[in-house]
Formats: structure tokens, C-alpha cells, sequence
């Protein structure tokens, strides 16, 4: 007996900072994250950049946790007084924070092997809401947690890669999707009826197109992504024909590539 | 007697695009807008990146045009299917699309310079919602436009910052500048030491360069900008007669043009 086609989980992101929106610093999590959920066939839904504010905060992760499978917060854990994501997390879903025991034994450990006193601020970063698993930290040993279906990582691009690593294997997958891009030599704007046409007698895919321009040359990448292959193949071969129908150039550079 | 301090004014930026949550494209436009608004005393409150899904590009454009003073968006504006934010952004405040006749006529004589047909996918381009003011886009015509205050530019980052050039001057909180574009005829890296030049000559201007290329042609939209109107013309003649002198043709599109 078949079972029933489950859709993909999907996703959202919330990475929480003043300095981000400020322009200061340019968000890196947000495109990496991205490209892991793809490739784990979860669908990323929303990102979200918002203040250090903490209604703003509890409001974002309270709306996009109840329309989204999973959340992933980026930022605000760290030992300073305006690191508050995991008081307004906590808020959020009515918990307690607590001194827990386990991130506190992994801090002090961590600190006991540097010339840094585990002081008030860095005992900190122990506070975890009650109820809440914790995310294991392989870097720089403050760990993240899981609340609900809240994920909260720090802001450091390096650290979130690497918890988010020990992280992903706990996440539920989903059909990796197919993706096939086509190489056209035409503009974006020629070949715009036959994409559409394409899409409609296809069901299950989706295709973008992205024209790109270089001295002397120019054209546009089609991709095609849908979670059966086949279909997705097909749809790909009938780009190419039809676009090699109107004169010019076309050809599949990835057939397959279910990356 | 002095006037009470107005706060500074907060906006939101919405990039719309399937292929940033992807992961396939990584995102430079909010870091760049960030940037700019900071720097204009504007404070960017949220920013989020969106699916082309019509209802919600509805529903995100209705929350923060409600909430903050100015709402950009990014991405969804181009000749092909998924390309369905002109008709979101009308939806979401009651207005019809139309053809809109300055900008037909501007994309008109955009492709009599090139082999591409005009056909229906790219007329599509000249379609607005009615009452929106049209943004100019120096490098590939197809204008962006205001409505209400969402102000609606392109995907693609070169176009994007070139387009939101001419647009800083018009918003509350920007300093007025003079800007005067120099449309040259050559490449970028060919003229990028006149350009130096002629900064380093001229107090208090600044040049950004923003090469185009379409099938058959290519240049170097130059934009100069300063706060002395006189000395920014003075500077954009020195560009244009040094580029000159090297054997390509160069024109000042838009001399005292404050816009």
C-alpha cells in the first residue's frame, strides 16, 4: 500500500539583531540556513531581520511558530544586557527561565581552560527556559536551545554553522527536491510565454528564470524544482525544445541534480 | 520658537523572491539598503524575505506600510509569469494595473536600441497600478513606482542600487542632494581612474558607477552626487570630458536633476 504524499515541513527564520538592520554588519545566516533547509527538502517559508526589541521578538515568534513546522532564531544569546532572546522566548510560550544545570556544568568546564572568569554575565548565558532542550554548542560551549518548535542559535555565523551541524540530523526531512536548469542564449522577456506554458502543463513544478548579462553575451538560466523527478525532467526537456524551436540555443545543465 | 524633534522615520524592507528562500540566490539588497538608510537617518524596523505568493506579498505589504513610514520592496518585477508583485501591490490597495504610457514609451525606445523584439512579456514591464509615481531606471528602462509608500524596485543588485540612487533625495529624512548621472559609452574598468580623478578634484561629491550591458552594447551609467549643486555639475562635465577624451562618447543624462 502506497503511503500518502506528506508536503515538505517548512520553515522560518528570525534573526534578531539592531546591528543587522543598522547596516553595520551584513547577515550571513540567513542564506546559509537557507541552502541547508533546501537541501534537507525542508521548505524555508519566511526569514524574518527584527530589533532587540522584546514584544517585537515574542510577537514575530509567536506568529511565525504557529504557521511554520519549524522556527530558527538567530541571535541575542550571548552574555550581554542586550541579549534577550531567551527571556522573550521564554515569554513567548509562558515558561520560567531557569539556572539549568547541564549548560552551566559545560560553561564552567569550558571556562576552567581559559584565562576568563565565569562571571555573572557569562553564567548568563546558563539561563534556558524551562521545559527547553538544549542545542550543544561544539565552539564556544553556550549552548542554544529548543523550545517548542523554536530553534535558538546565536548570531556568529561560525557557531551557528556548527551547532546547526549537530542540530540538523534531529530534523524531520523531506523529499529533496529535483532541481534542473536550462540554458537558454535568449533573453528573459523571448521565452517568457513558452516558461508559463511549461509550468501549466506540469503539475508539481515550479520554474524560475534568471537572466544574466555579460559583455558580448547574454541569456537566462531557467531552473526547474518539483518533487518528482520525472515530472520535473520533462518539463525541463519540453524548455529546451521549445526554446530551440524559436532559433535559439538551449541545453540542460543539470539534469538530475537533485542537489 | 523651535520646533518639537521629530523622530527619525522607520521603514521596512520586503524582498520578494522563491529563489532567496531557497538558498539558490543569497540576498544583497537589504544589507545595501540597510546601509543607505542608515546613513540617511531613516531606521530600518523590520525586513523580510517573502515567497511569490500573491496574498502574502498582500498581507506583508499591508502590515508594514501600516506600521512604518516607508516600505521597499525587491524582486518580482520583471517580464515572466512569476513575476507578480505589480499586481500584488495593486491588489493590496484597491487599484487597477494599467499600461502605463510614460513607461511604455520609455521601455518603447529602451528596445528599438537592440535586437530584442518588444513582444507582450516585456510590454508587460510598462504595466502599473494606477496613481503610482514611476522610479527611473537608468540602466535597463523597465521603471519601478511608488504607491502609497511602497517603493517598488528590482531584484537584480546592480539595477536596484542604481534606481535607488535617484529615489534617496525624494525621501523624508534624506539629506538633499544633488545627483547628475554621466552615461558613458565604455566599460567600467576603463574609465574607473578618470573617475578617481575626478572625486578626489571635487569636495564633498561622491561617484558610484554602475556598468550595463544588453545584446550588442554596453556602458557606464555614472552617477555623481553632492550636497553644492555647482560643484557636482563642474564635476560631472570634468567626467564626461575626460571620458571624451579617450575616444568614447559620454553624455550628461540629467544635470541639476535632484530627483
Amino acid at each position: 500500500m502506497s503511503q500518502p504524499a506528506q508536503p515538505n515541513p517548512t520553515a522560518a527564520i528570525i534573526v534578531i539583531g539592531d546591528e543587522i538592520l543598522s547596516g553595520r554588519t551584513k547577515d550571513k545566516n540567513i542564506g546559509w540556513l537557507a541552502e541547508q533547509l533546501g537541501a534537507m527538502g525542508i521548505t524555508l517559508h519566511e526569514a524574518r531581520i527584527i530589533p532587540d526589541i522584546k514584544q517585537v521578538i515574542i510577537d514575530t515568534v509567536l506568529d511565525l511558530s504557529a504557521r511554520c513546522d519549524l522556527v530558527f532564531t538567530s541571535g541575542g544569546i550571548g552574555p550581554t544586557h542586550d541579549d534577550i532572546t531567551t527571556d522573550a522566548i521564554a515569554a513567548a510560550f509562558g515558561k520560567q527561565v531557569i539556572r539549568h544545570p547541564e549548560a552551566e556544568a559545560v560553561l564552567q568546564k569550558h571556562y576552567q581552560n581559559t584565562d576568563l572568569e565565569f562571571n555573572a554575565a557569562r553564567q548568563k548565558m546558563a539561563d534556558i527556559p524551562k521545559d527547553a532542550t538544549l542545542i550543544d554548542n561544539p565552539l564556544s560551549a553556550a549552548p542554544g536551545f529548543i523550545l517548542e518548535n523554536v530553534h535558538v542559535l546565536p548570531g556568529v555565523p561560525s557557531i551557528l554553522q556548527a551547532m546547526f551541524e549537530g542540530l540538523a540530523s534531529r530534523l524531520p526531512g523531506g523529499v529533496v527536491m529535483t532541481r534542473i536548469t536550462v540554458q537558454c542564449a535568449t533573453g528573459e522577456g523571448t521565452i517568457a510565454t513558452i516558461l508559463a506554458n511549461v509550468q501549466a502543463a506540469h503539475n508539481g513544478i515550479s520554474i524560475g528564470s534568471y537572466p544574466w548579462f555579460k559583455p558580448g553575451n547574454f541569456g537566462t538560466a531557467v531552473v526547474i524544482s518539483g518533487l518528482d523527478e520525472a515530472v520535473a525532467e520533462q518539463a525541463a526537456e519540453a524548455v529546451a525544445t521549445a526554446v530551440k524551436a524559436t532559433g535559439a540555443d538551449a541545453f540542460i545543465v543539470a539534469a538530475g541534480d537533485t542537489a
